[in-house]
C-alpha cells in the first residue's frame, strides 16, 4: 500500500464515524489532562507539562510530525482574594479576581458599592461613581449569543473596569457571567485600557450580587471591602502545540483542527477547553490509523493562552498566516453533545458543509449555522482562511464555565465520542474531498 | 364582638386562604432573618438576635402572648479549614467540617485516603483502615426517602466517624450529601460515640470525591491532608421562642405549629428553615388577624438548635409534654411548593387531614402522607401527640442544604405564600374545628 494511492471515501468515513463511537479514546486523554496534570494557567508549570504531555501523546498515536513553537505568555498569578460586605451586615462573599487584575493595596480597598446594568448606566453616573466599588450586575442565560447570552455580559467584565475606572471608581465587582447559582464565582479576562487608572476587579457570586441588590433596594448603602493579592509575573515562555499528518497529494493545503490548552487557574479546565483538546487529540489519532493519508494535511493546533492573552493564536497568524490553510476549525465550546457546525466561508460554504453534517444527524450534530471560528483561529480571517466551529449543546456550559466546578466529572463521556466523531468525519472531508470550502470573498458575503 | 362568639369556619378559612395569597408577608419576613440577621449556628449572636427579633415581630403582629424559654446549647465554631489531596497529584478540595467534629492537630492530619460506600463495606475492612482516612463515597438522589434520598446516607455522616474510628482510621471524610455538583460542600451533624476516639470529619465536594475516586481506581494510592481548626466551647445560652393565640373556649387545648430558628453557619439558613419560621410567624399574624379566637389555643414554637444537638425539641418536650397538646405540627424541608401534609395520628388521621387538604389542591398542597413530625417535635410522640408536617416539594432541596448556597434569592415568593396558605387553613381547621386529628394509638396503626 502506498501514500498515494486512491481512498475509497465513503467507505473511510464510515470506519472512521464509527471508530470513533466503538474504539474512542478521548475520555482517557481528557481524563489525563484534568486529573494528573490539573489546571493549566499561561506560566503555571501545569501548563508546559499539558504541552510536553500531548506533543508526546499525538507522537505515540501515530501523527508524522510533532513540533512545538515557543509563544512568550502573560503570568499573572491569583494569590489572596477576599471580599467582605462590611455594611450594613458582615458578610463574606465568593470571589475570583478577574485573570490580568492589580492586587489591591494592603488593607484593601473599601468603599460603597455602586450597581448598574450596563456600561451606558455607568456613564451616565459620570462623577458620582468616584471613590466607589461598581458592581456590575447583569444576569445572563444559556447561550454564547442572543440578547441575554454570555456575549451580552462578557464586554462588562472585559472593559468594564477600565470604563469604571475613567470615571473615578476605586475597584469594579461583576457579578459571575453564568448560568446556575450555587455561590461560585466565575472568573474570565479583563483589559485594561491605557487611558484609564488600572484598578482592582473581581467577580463575586450571583447570590452575593443579589444580596448586594437587595439591600441597596431596601435603602442601604452597602460597603465593601475587596482584598485582592494577584500579580503579574515577567511574562513566561510556553508553546503551541502542533502536529501534522502529511497530505497524500496536496502536502502544502493545511486543514488546521484546533483547541486550546491552557485554561483558568480553577476547576480541570474540562469544559474549557480540555475537552476541545482531547477531541482534537483523539481526531488525529483516529486518522493516523487509516491505511492512506486524506488528500491534504491535516494540522493539529493546541493553543496556549487563549484565557489571558490569546498570545497563542496571534503567534500562529504570524508565523504561519501565509501557509496555505483550505480551512481552520476550532472547538473550545465546551463537552456538551455535539450539535453541528459553525463556518465564516464563501458562498456556498454552508451548502459545503451541510453535505458532511447531514450524515451526522444520526448523533444530533447536523445544524450548520452560518459564522464559524475561535478565538485562537481568529487572526487568520486576515488571510482569507474559512474558519470553522464544532459547536455543543451549549446549555450547561455557562454553569461551569471559568469556575472550580469544571471538572471531569461532568463530561458525559458518550457525548464526548460523539463529539470527536463529528470532527473526525468532518476533518477528513475536508482533507480528503477533492472540493473544499469556498473561500470568503472580499465582502464576506455569508457571514 | 366578643372572644366567644361562634366563628363561621368556612367563611373564615376562605379568608384566611386568600389573605395569605394576596396579602402575605412571609418573604419580608425571611428577608429581614436572611439578609440582616445571616446564618445562625447554636452559640452565634445572630441566632439570639434572631430569638429577640423573631419574639418581638409576633409580638407585633398580634399574638397574645409571647415570651422565651432558655435552653442551653452546643457551642461548635468552625474555624479555619483546609483539605488537599498531595498525591499523587496537588488539589486543594472544597470542605466544610461536620458540625461538632475536633479539630486536628497542628499540622493536620495526613493519610492515604480509604474509600467506602456504606458502614458495611468499612466494616469489612477491619483493622485494615488503621493509621487511614475514610472516604465515604455516596451519591444520592432528590428526596428524603427512597434508597438512594438522603435518608439513605445520612447516617454515614452522624455515626460514620465513630464507625471509622474504632477501627482506627484517623480521620473521615463525606462525599457532600446533595444533588447538584458545583463544588459546594454540604455540612451537617456527627455524633461521637462514646466508646471510639473522636476523629476530625468534613464533608468535601462531590467533585473531590469522585476525583478521590478516579485516582484510586486508576491505581494511585491517595494521600490527604486534612486540617481543621473547629472548636467546642462551653454551652452557650439560647432560647425556644413560644408564641400563642388563646383559645376562644378550650384554651388548654393546644395546637402546636413549629419551625428551627438555627441554622448552620453557612449560606442564610434561607430553606434550611427559615422558610418555615416565615411560614409559622405569617400564620400567626394572619389568624391574629380573625375577629375572634379560633377555638383551641395555637401555639407556634420557634426552636432553639436543632441542627446541631435538638436541645431545643428536648427542652420543649420535658416542660411541655403534659401540657394538652391536639396535635403538633412542624415546617422543616425548605420553601419548595407545598405539595400537602403528613401525619402520624390514630386511625382516621389521615383521613382527617384529607377533608382539609382536598380544599387545597388548588394551590398543588393535597397530598395526605401517613407518616408526620420533624426533629423538634419528635420528642412529642411518647406524649401521644399527633405528629404532622407541612411537606413541601423536595426536588431542590438537597441542592442547598447545609451549603453556602442555601441562600434567598432562590425562595420563590409565590410558592412561600402558597405555604403559608396550606399552613395557616390546617392550623385554622385543627384549632376551630369540633373534631381534630386522632390520637395515636398505642400501636400506632396508623404509622
Amino acid at each position: 500500500m502506498s501514500l498515494s494511492s486512491p481512498i475509497a471515501y465513503e467507505d473511510a468515513a464510515s470506519r472512521i464515524f464509527g471508530a470513533a463511537l466503538v474504539d474512542g479514546r478521548a475520555w482517557e486523554k481528557l481524563a489525563f489532562l484534568c486529573d494528573r496534570i490539573g489546571p493549566r494557567l499561561s506560566g503555571s508549570p501545569q501548563l508546559e507539562r499539558a504541552v510536553r504531555w500531548s506533543a508526546e501523546r499525538m507522537r505515540l498515536d501515530g501523527a508524522d510530525k510533532v513540533w512545538t513553537e515557543p509563544v512568550m505568555v502573560p503570568h499573572w498569578i491569583r494569590g489572596f482574594e477576599r471580599a467582605r460586605i462590611e455594611s450594613p451586615i458582615d458578610w463574606r462573599m465568593e470571589l475570583l479576581a478577574l485573570g490580568g487584575s492589580v492586587a489591591t493595596p494592603a488593607g484593601g480597598v473599601y468603599g460603597a458599592v455602586v450597581e448598574v446594568v450596563d456600561l451606558d448606566e455607568l456613564s451616565a453616573l459620570g462623577d458620582s461613581v468616584r471613590g466607589k466599588i461598581v458592581l456590575f450586575n447583569r444576569a445572563i442565560v444559556s447561550g454564547f449569543d442572543g440578547e441575554n447570552g454570555y456575549g451580552s455580559a462578557s464586554g462588562l467584565r472585559v472593559d468594564g473596569p477600565s470604563a469604571a475606572a475613567r470615571q473615578g471608581a476605586i475597584a469594579t465587582l461583576i457579578r459571575s457571567l453564568g448560568t446556575a447559582n450555587f455561590r461560585l464565582a466565575h472568573t474570565g479576562a479583563l483589559r485594561y485600557a491605557d487611558d484609564a487608572p488600572r484598578i482592582p476587579a473581581a467577580a463575586i457570586s450571583a447570590e452575593d450580587a443579589e444580596l448586594i441588590h437587595r439591600l441597596i433596594a431596601s435603602g442601604s448603602i452597602v460597603r465593601v471591602r475587596l482584598e485582592l493579592g494577584c500579580q503579574t509575573l515577567p511574562d513566561a515562555e510556553s508553546a503551541n502545540v502542533l502536529a501534522e499528518l502529511t497530505g497524500r497529494e496536496r502536502p502544502d493545503e493545511i486543514v488546521l483542527i484546533a483547541a486550546h490548552l491552557d485554561s483558568w487557574d480553577v476547576g480541570q479546565g474540562a469544559h474549557d477547553d480540555g475537552a476541545g483538546c482531547a477531541m482534537v487529540m483523539e481526531t488525529m489519532a483516529l486518522l493516523a490509523r487509516l491505511e492512506t493519508r486524506p488528500r491534504r494535511t491535516i494540522r493539529a493546533v493546541l493553543f496556549t493562552n487563549e484565557e489571558n492573552g490569546a498570545r497563542g493564536g496571534r503567534d500562529y497568524a504570524a508565523r504561519h498566516g501565509d501557509d496555505r490553510h483550505v480551512v481552520a476549525l476550532e472547538t473550545d465550546s465546551g463537552a456538551g453533545p455535539p450539535i453541528g457546525f459553525g463556518v465564516s466561508a464563501g458562498p456556498g460554504g454552508v451548502e459545503w458543509v451541510r453535505q458532511i453534517a447531514d450524515r451526522l444527524a444520526v448523533i444530533g450534530a447536523d445544524q450548520v449555522a452560518p459564522r464559524g471560528g475561535g478565538a485562537d483561529i481568529g487572526p487568520l480571517e486576515e488571510f482569507g482562511v474559512p474558519l470553522m466551529s464544532l459547536m455543543q449543546d451549549p446549555t450547561h456550559y455557562f454553569d461551569w464555565h471559568h469556575t472550580h466546578a469544571d471538572t471531569l466529572d461532568k463530561v458525559d463521556r458518550a457525548a464526548l465520542d460523539r463529539n470527536v466523531a463529528a470532527l473526525a468525519v468532518m476533518t477528513f472531508a475536508l482533507a480528503e474531498r477533492e472540493s473544499t470550502v469556498p473561500r470568503p470573498e472580499p465582502a464576506r458575503i455569508d457571514r
